[in-house]
């Protein structure tokens, strides 16, 4: 990660090492996340059974580096007494590892549903909102992972934008959907199953804002949750 | 908190002082999620309008709650550099803290559906179901936040083994909703509703179990999640 600073600037090469391990691992999970996220939509898409299974059975994995990112910053916490932008890069790394974790369970959902539909047959509507949701957030998971390593407050930004657009468009299918439902209610459990989808995909969305919310937090010690995004803009300019 | 020992254990009065702030803070942000939580049920049960605008409303303070914590914790971890039970405090409070505003956003959604539902009218059906899995995902959060200030393992393992409870009852009650969508697809978008309804509550009961996991961690030092409920109660009783 030559283009982070924070991550070289110790005068003890021990902590650069610790702080360089965990962000490695970190981006790790991350790039684990966002295929997880895109195979799990392929399974659905293309009612492929063998990758739905995979994709469940490899949260395990993304789980096992949830706990071992959390140690290593545990570790650094008791043993470096980080401060400033250190202390922030910690936290901001606890916080974001979680979204990371819940991202990989909603993937596996995801996972789980298009099993579902492999078995007992496809739903007749919803796959063209599930492609095009889908292919935002993983660009928002993409742009968030980026933003994170390259402390990138600008991408961060429009990480956020990004995200008040797939709520809009989620909104949007949803509505659709329940249309379809009410005029023809024979597939009626498959369509909902979709629905559960999108609702995961809009999940997926939320999480990688409030990893972006984190890398404005880390690089401006701004705490921007529960702002909206022209506010955040301001607050951003003014530092 | 009389019975917690971690928070006047220190030979500084400071920290002991800094940590019980935090303390009641956080208990406080749990005591109101916690209503939220009910009020959002009653509003939807009692089709109370006027309640469920005040839920949407009040979410703001849980919000404001979740930023003055997480500021606290960060000054505590820069200036006092706590170690062992008192580091895992701070870490465990932090993602606690997480979860109890997240709880907040479910129980603000479910307010959202109940003020839609008084103006389109109620569903035919899930209310007995909403009612039932309602009450015990109320009685988790305030078990999850009472082991906390107890520091109370045992405590924690039953809120962890009532969440095992409540996903049986969601699928149940789902698959019960959707049979009678089925037979009677008059009042889908309605039912609909009372499904995300559940869903909130099942997210609910996921949120007051992670806590209790991290009530686990605070006292054990042992990360439980990814964990089964067997599995975690044979790791504790080795320490």
């Amino acid at each position: 990660m030559p283009n982070n600073p924070v991550l070289n600037h110790h005068i003890s090469s021990q902590f650069n090492e610790d702080l360089q391990d965990v962000n490695t691992k970190f981006m790790t999970m991350g790039g684990l996340v966002e295929q997880q996220v895109a195979n799990g939509i392929h399974a659905l898409l293309d009612t492929d059974a063998s990758l739905a299974i995979d994709v469940q059975f490899q949260d395990n994995i993304v789980n096992r580096l949830e706990t071992e990112i959390d140690e290593a910053l545990t570790l650094i916490l008791a043993r470096r007494h980080p401060a400033a932008i250190d202390l922030r890069m910690v936290i901001a790394m606890s916080k974001a590892n979680t979204d990371l974790e819940r991202i990989g369970d909603e993937a596996a959902k995801i996972a789980r549903i298009a099993q579902n539909l492999c078995e007992e047959g496809s739903s007749p509507r919803g796959y063209m909102e599930t492609r095009h949701i889908g292919n935002q957030v993983r660009v928002m998971i993409h742009d968030a992972l980026d933003a994170f390593a390259r402390l990138d407050v600008d991408q961060a930004l429009r990480v956020l934008l990004a995200d008040a657009d797939i709520d809009r468009e989620y909104q949007s299918a949803t509505r659709t959907l329940m249309t379809y439902m009410i005029e023809d209610p024979r597939h009626i459990s498959r369509v909902i199953n979709v629905l559960w989808v999108l609702r995961s995909l809009e999940r997926i969305g939320d999480h990688a804002r409030n990893i972006s919310e984190q890398v404005i937090y880390m690089v401006k010690g701004l705490d921007v949750r529960h702002t909206s995004v022209k506010e955040i803009e301001e607050k951003v300019q003014e530092r």
